[in-house]
């Protein structure tokens, strides 16, 4: 089963566009709680309500011994939920063959994120894992992301901004078919736009939540005309829902709630 | 003492710019040698040739315990040596936040590399460590640099390609006096024309030896007026200047050359 497969069947089985990000910050989990037993509760009490969970490698690398509790969460993520390294890597060939074998390999990953800023070249070792999904970074959900994806760029049909160029790019370098974008909820006009040039593509949405995207909004302008391939991603809203002993069970509340929502904007988006 | 003090004092006392990129890939090493080792012997051979090392992250990341083997090597290295922690890094703000002090807190770099198409707020976290250097990917030194570092963009001044337009914010967000910017070896012409626009930001060459840039161009090209600010890498040519027993030596006398070589270039620059 190829990421795409992989990515629809979760979907269906949960009846779920939820992705959780399992983002763990020490200093707001519950008292004597560790990292890896934060993550497992969480999963326990969430992986019915969701397609996807999304590891961030920041907050990993800033743990003691953070990488094997990365290992031990991706191993403990059900074998039908999509798992998605989240590290924006890119770098020269060789040192990206490094990021991409140490996510793919290494840690077992389904999918991970990829900056464009270095190019084809950079990005090619990831997609040369045919069977996983490469998301790459087009329109970021941060302010900053006008800095430079929003630069109007001179091409051969006009002046067009970064991140649309980027999103041409990942579609014309896309021949193992498992490429897909990352788009803030938080540019909900951009996000429109870039699904109707690119129909096909698995959509990553951060954004919503603690960021302030708009829910509704991100599932009517994510989603193919299928009403699939969006994969929308809370972290904070949900793993940090409460501090106490039953931050579990608050987490299945607030990710029960928001895989209603999204399914009740899929039902009315006409 | 600041980052720019700390590299020019090293550069001093060495009558070096040359820094030696420490990514050790197992399949390389000689017989026997364990990571920790061969950069330990790495080092003892080279420290009084160079004014910095660089360690790619990725190469660490690959490894079993590799976060450990990187801050003992980062703890092994004279406190005088500028270090580079080389992870291409950027997310949003408070992630972003994470991997600023995953390298400078945790990990105790000198500096740090990041990727700046996530914009300012993504870079913002780095640079709050006002004494780390802080180099932003400019012109990267690898043939997918192209691919969008080289759109024209528009800007007020015209048409511009967008690594000017990203070394233009770099000099616009340097507040702390704490950026620099890495440019290849490998694109001579445009290191000479950001130099120029650039003449006080320390600048990171990669991309001479095993890559073919030109080490007389990144020298004339990439020093300032004084002959500095210039950090110039090479990796494999050195640490894999032989696979035997006498590695060390021989990573010694290619390093030694290459120290030679570009003081050389220094001193007929005219």
């Amino acid at each position: 089963m190829n990421f795409t497969e992989k990515l629809l069947a979760a979907a269906q089985k949960n009846r779920s566009l939820l992705c959780v990000g399992l983002d763990p910050d020490p200093n707001l989990l519950p008292k004597g709680v560790g990292v890896l037993e934060f993550n497992k509760k969480i999963i326990d009490s969430t992986s019915d309500l969701v397609c996807a969970y999304k590891l961030n490698l920041a907050f990993y690398e800033a743990l003691d011994s953070g990488f094997d509790v990365l290992k031990q969460t991706v191993k403990y993520i059900p074998d039908d939920i999509i798992t998605i390294g989240d590290g924006k890597r890119a770098d020269i060939g060789n040192t990206s063959r490094a990021y991409a074998s140490s996510i793919f390999d290494n840690l077992n990953f389904d999918a991970a994120t990829v900056n464009p800023y270095l190019g084809f070249d950079s990005i090619e070792p990831f997609l040369k894992y045919t069977r996983k999904g490469v998301f790459i970074l087009c329109r970021t959900s941060n302010a900053g992301a006008v800095d430079f994806q929003s630069l109007p760029c001179e091409t051969e049909s006009g002046l067009r901004p970064l991140f649309e160029v980027v999103a041409l790019k990942a579609e014309e370098w896309n021949t193992y078919g498992n490429i897909g974008l990352v788009i803030g909820a938080t540019y909900p006009e951009e996000l429109r736009l870039l699904r109707q040039a690119h129909p096909d593509m698995p959509i990553l949405i951060p954004g919503i939540g603690a960021q302030g995207g708009d829910l509704s909004l991100a599932v009517r302008y994510g989603v193919d005309k299928m009403g699939q391939k969006a994969i929308i991603n809370s972290s904070r809203q949900i793993i940090y829902a409460s501090r106490g002993e039953d931050f579990a069970e608050a987490a299945r509340r607030v990710a029960s709630a928001l895989r209603d929502q999204i399914n009740s904007c899929l039902s009315t988006r006409g």
